[in-house]
């Protein structure tokens, strides 16, 4: 489980809370203001899963080795980029992961906005909690609680064995690795204005989780884009553009 | 939904914005410590819920007009006489009841010490949220949550149209009004020592609860009751006991 940017050091403790309340260990808290974030650790009873934590810088690296990340979240002032998925029914699409030997992420955003849509563009899918449309925003704490209710208790339980043949997914460290690169080809062949990067950046990590590559896939295309780059950065070499 | 003795205002607040968070508009509390409920009704932002909720001195008055009442907690210190349903599998319950032009509650206890055994003796199941052994118990604002997800999200949403021939339950007050009679009958007919009243009074509402009479069936054996009692009292009068 990933927060990011938590604030209330109360909703960290619940959030940690109901992690131990459903079975789960691992916890990666990603640029939390650090005055509230010791204070979170230090409290007394903090469950074993705040202790242990890991801390990052960035969600990228929280979930690299993710295959399958899961935004959450309330769609009022936004229309997400991602599959949006009421909460029941990811409890199959979490099980089959498992299933196949995937490692599942699910991402909570800071309490007062959410996830950034940069956030989402890390995350393969977005699960909504049906909420009453008159108030539909839940606090951080039991917003975790039932998510994990649902999927840590339900999916876990049955999930099926691994069947042997299934294609390992790619995880999300090789997905950034090869967005970084097809971004290094598109600046180095001259498609993308300095202007768009940012944009075109943000696309293609929408793009690459829509497409649900494997493991083998990412090398592949990695492959490809490599040689590519090289010789465009060959070609470059013996006719320097005027730019 | 009914707050037995809840204490910590924080909790409250959490709970009342769950009940909104899943479209519940119907607050009661059961002998809440007066400062706490003060603040978490007077807080910036508190929920409808909240301001509109009803007080009461005891919990066989909250659910009075109710005719399933569904206990929470966790299993660990005791061995309850209700019939233990884990939280999934009350939807469809929930569903039912709802369907034949039932009244549901659901009653949460205090922090501490979860509801006790003669709270309970008035719940006619016990729902379970299925945590991990070593963390089983829930922070009271995410077990709400967790809760009001699972049974107003779902049993409400998916719920039949009244079938028109379906007995109508019986509702806790007539259950209260019966068990209160058959006391009295009891003692009358000298069935019960003094020493015993609490316990059997105390395994009578659990029995009558077990029953799932209808109201007719209530009315039925209120009737016979006070027969008996009328028949008995008349022959006290004629033939006092030494007592």
């Amino acid at each position: 489980m990933v927060l990011v940017r938590p604030r209330n050091p109360l909703n960290i403790g619940a959030a940690a809370r109901a992690m131990a309340n459903f079975g789960l260990a691992r916890l990666t808290v990603v640029a939390p203001y650090a005055p509230h974030w010791r204070e979170a650790r230090s409290a007394v009873g903090a469950p074993r899963q705040l202790r242990d934590a890991t801390e990052t810088a960035s969600l990228s690296a929280a979930v690299a080795a993710s295959t399958l990340v899961l935004g959450t979240g309330t769609l009022t002032h936004r229309k997400p980029e991602q599959r949006v998925v009421p909460l029941p029914l990811a409890v199959p699409i979490v099980r089959d992961e498992l299933a196949r030997g995937g490692r599942v992420a699910i991402v909570f955003g800071p309490e007062k906005h959410g996830l950034t849509r940069d956030n989402l563009s890390l995350c393969h899918l977005m699960i909504e909690i049906p909420t009453h449309p008159l108030q539909p925003s839940m606090n951080l704490g039991q917003a975790v609680a039932v998510c994990l209710y649902e999927l840590a208790g339900r999916a876990s339980e049955t999930a099926a064995p691994d069947p042997p043949l299934a294609p390992s997914p790619a995880d999300s460290a090789s997905l950034d690795r090869l967005a970084g690169l097809v971004e290094e080809t598109m600046e180095t062949a001259g498609y993308s204005p300095r202007a768009m990067r940012a944009a075109n950046r943000h696309d293609l990590h929408v793009l690459l989780r829509r497409l649900a590559l494997t493991q083998r896939d990412t090398r592949r295309i990695l492959g490809i884009f490599r040689r590519i780059l090289w010789r465009l950065k060959r070609e470059g070499d013996r006719n320097p553009s005027p730019r």
